[in-house]
């Protein structure tokens, strides 16, 4: 493991209706209670052509992505995000929080499109390079994030579209990663009350936050 | 290297204004002499997703993509094609010509931008697999190549706004691969008048087709 850990630099990770929107705006009021600059961000996404990359990786309009395909697209669109947007954060001082980073790939590509991981650590050792010092992941039963999910009423991009069996491989990635990352990834239960779920982030981020 | 050749795959590569166009019909048309499916195609694109992709990376309105963003965004595309359109194909039993394939990576991503060609052979081994019989490299001096490309009036893309020394650098990477892979890659004086190039380029297949 070759990647360079940063101290402000914070990912949100989990699948369909965890409730990572209302815990990453929760973690973005408390960073910035001391005067701090918090950068929000997400993936695939995070500057202008990684977003039009995420804009082809959900749109159901052409032929789907063959798996090799779509995990070289998510780290395109990571180096880009990285390159311009998390790195240039970090290092003029300012908190990073990114809606799914890294992960992501090893959950969905990996647990969801059975790409060998070793396969995904190499791409991240060779163009990502760097990993956040906390990782909240929010856990969820797959019916009760899915339900919630549906109850948004947007229409389902391509990965949204997927089946439960896919979803139940996505979550167990994660708790395999959380199990190989106990230091770095915090699993929060996410089933429980959206504020319960995002004061245990919150506690989860203060103890990040330097000393007075 | 563990990369497959395949008996009937067929790129041609060269910088700009070398006329890799003419050459791919005269190639195109001798290959269907003897009546055998011939289905051209080019990188970056191939596939409607990987067409897309090929947008992403020679539209100009975005922020620039950095040398590993665009490395892993060819290297998406190319997996994508080699699914969908080259291995269908050749598995039928089909001729494929392809308008550039890795090669260019090594010679724009590597020569041009500066990227170690280990790391593009390891996205090569990696993601791709497989390898023309035989690689047409349509060699031109750079100031010649770019006045035959001005000449054709189209406003230049992302790739071709790129400076002289950009250019001189991908030729030479080209030339150092052909260096590397003699038996595979066939070097054409493409300085020359076209039916003069086009008719070397149908001598160099024409030895690939099964005698009657």
């Amino acid at each position: 493991m070759t990647l360079r850990t940063y101290p402000r630099f914070v990912s949100i990770e989990g699948g369909e209706g965890a409730g990572k929107t209302t815990v990453l705006r929760a973690v973005r009021d408390a960073l910035a209670l001391d005067g701090d600059e918090v950068v929000c961000t997400r993936e695939p996404g995070g500057t202008p052509l990684a977003e039009l990359i995420r804009g082809l990786l959900l749109d159901p309009s052409h032929e789907p992505a063959s798996a090799e395909t779509e995990l070289l697209l998510m780290f395109a669109a990571r180096a880009q995000h990285v390159h311009e947007t998390v790195l240039p954060a970090l290092s003029r001082g300012a908190w990073v929080i990114s809606d799914r980073f890294t992960d992501s790939s090893y959950a969905y590509q990996g647990g969801g499109r059975g790409i060998d991981p070793q396969r995904i650590a190499a791409l991240d050792d060779g163009f990502v390079g760097i990993e956040p010092v906390l990782t909240l992941l929010l856990d969820v039963g797959v019916d009760e994030g899915r339900a919630r999910a549906r109850g948004r009423g947007a229409a389902p991009d391509r990965i949204e579209a997927e089946q439960d069996a896919f979803f139940e491989r996505v979550r167990a990635a994660f708790l395999q990663r959380a199990s190989e990352h106990p230091a770095r990834i915090r699993v929060i239960d996410a089933a429980r009350p959206p504020a319960e779920v995002a004061a245990d982030a919150v506690r989860a981020v203060s103890t990040l936050r330097t000393p007075a």
